[in-house]
């Protein structure tokens, strides 16, 4: 029996080239979760075979713009000219569903989140150790070696952020730090402020 | 990979007659788990087979209330005429090793407990309703109507106290019970505030 049926806002971020992805794909394919994405608004254009409202909601500069305004978005970015952004109404929808929505995005947009809905989990992903990651961002592509240390630089900045978030996991071995966001959910759920309120009703009725 | 080494003092409690003790077997039954009891101290004479630092360690009630004047103590608590307690340096002992310290106790002592460590992790377990309490309250023993009707008044007191702990986990099913209070110290495992000190040493070292 659980004592929170609103689902968790759960934010998951690192440092560039930590692996977020994956540690996010692994926690989709968990048996009985009741996970579910974000689908993003974006005003770049819809390419073939992009469904809106299942790959992105699309929407116009001016109509993503007078949203942002009226603070209907958690957190918006700006990529090569066009606007991304998180509807709140949409994670609110499947909050109150009692469905956990997750978020993997970058750090900027972390805080973002985290300053519209300070109930969120914030989730730190970090790499076992600095080489490792410097590795990660060597063999991404095959870039230049200015873009190679540019990364490396953004990287070393983003480690520092850890401090901002209620829980650091080690993307070591992928199962391990799903199983381990996994567990921080559960937890979460039980969590006295979260729980007291049901928990009263509870006492009071029966 | 763990960023927290030290063990963790885990506090279970929760109203009388809750099952506060099925919920601690069930926990100690689960696989891998490093879990370890904390040995009392008494003042109450060894019984035929105890075993003195197994079942409790015996001690004369001079050298118990010296202790306890000198702050050695976790709790304590006077039980028809003898008193028992937690030894602090060996709960520590314990926590120095990455063992976690499961403490299953009344209300009372745990309170004792949270003041002298305030970064134990605090757990009320909850029956699913009052009425659930209430029967095993009556079925528990022979005894008359009067020290029922005290037991339920006591438990009605102990209900209101879950906004002392950290996490409130219902004993609907025990397995789900002791499930959840694992991922809960998965999770605080994972917490910034324990992990962040590791995870600083990781960065600066490689």
């Amino acid at each position: 029996m659980k004592l929170n049926d609103r689902g968790l806002l759960v934010v998951i971020s690192g440092p560039s080239g930590v692996g977020k992805g994956t540690v996010r794909k692994a926690l989709f394919d968990m048996p009985n979760n009741n996970l579910v994405y974000s689908v993003s608004m974006t005003t770049r254009p819809k390419r073939p075979g992009e469904i809106d409202g299942v790959d992105y909601y699309f929407v116009s500069e001016a109509e993503f713009l007078k949203r942002k305004k009226s603070g209907k978005f958690l957190e918006t970015a700006e990529f090569v000219g066009n606007y991304y952004g998180t509807p709140l109404d949409k994670v609110n929808e499947q909050l109150d569903l009692g469905n956990e929505v997750v978020l993997e995005i970058e750090v900027d947009g972390a805080q973002q989140v985290k300053k519209k809905m300070p109930d969120c989990v914030m989730i730190f992903i970090v790499p076992p150790g600095k080489n490792a990651l410097y590795e990660r961002l060597r063999r991404r592509g095959t870039e230049s070696e200015e873009i190679i240390v540019e990364r490396i630089e953004k990287a070393n900045r983003e480690f520092k952020l850890a401090h901002r978030y209620d829980y650091i996991v080690v993307n070591d071995e992928v199962h391990n730090a799903a199983d381990r966001i996994m567990a921080i959910i559960r937890a979460e759920h039980a969590k006295t402020e979260r729980s007291i309120h049901k928990y009263m009703e509870l006492i009071d009725e029966n």
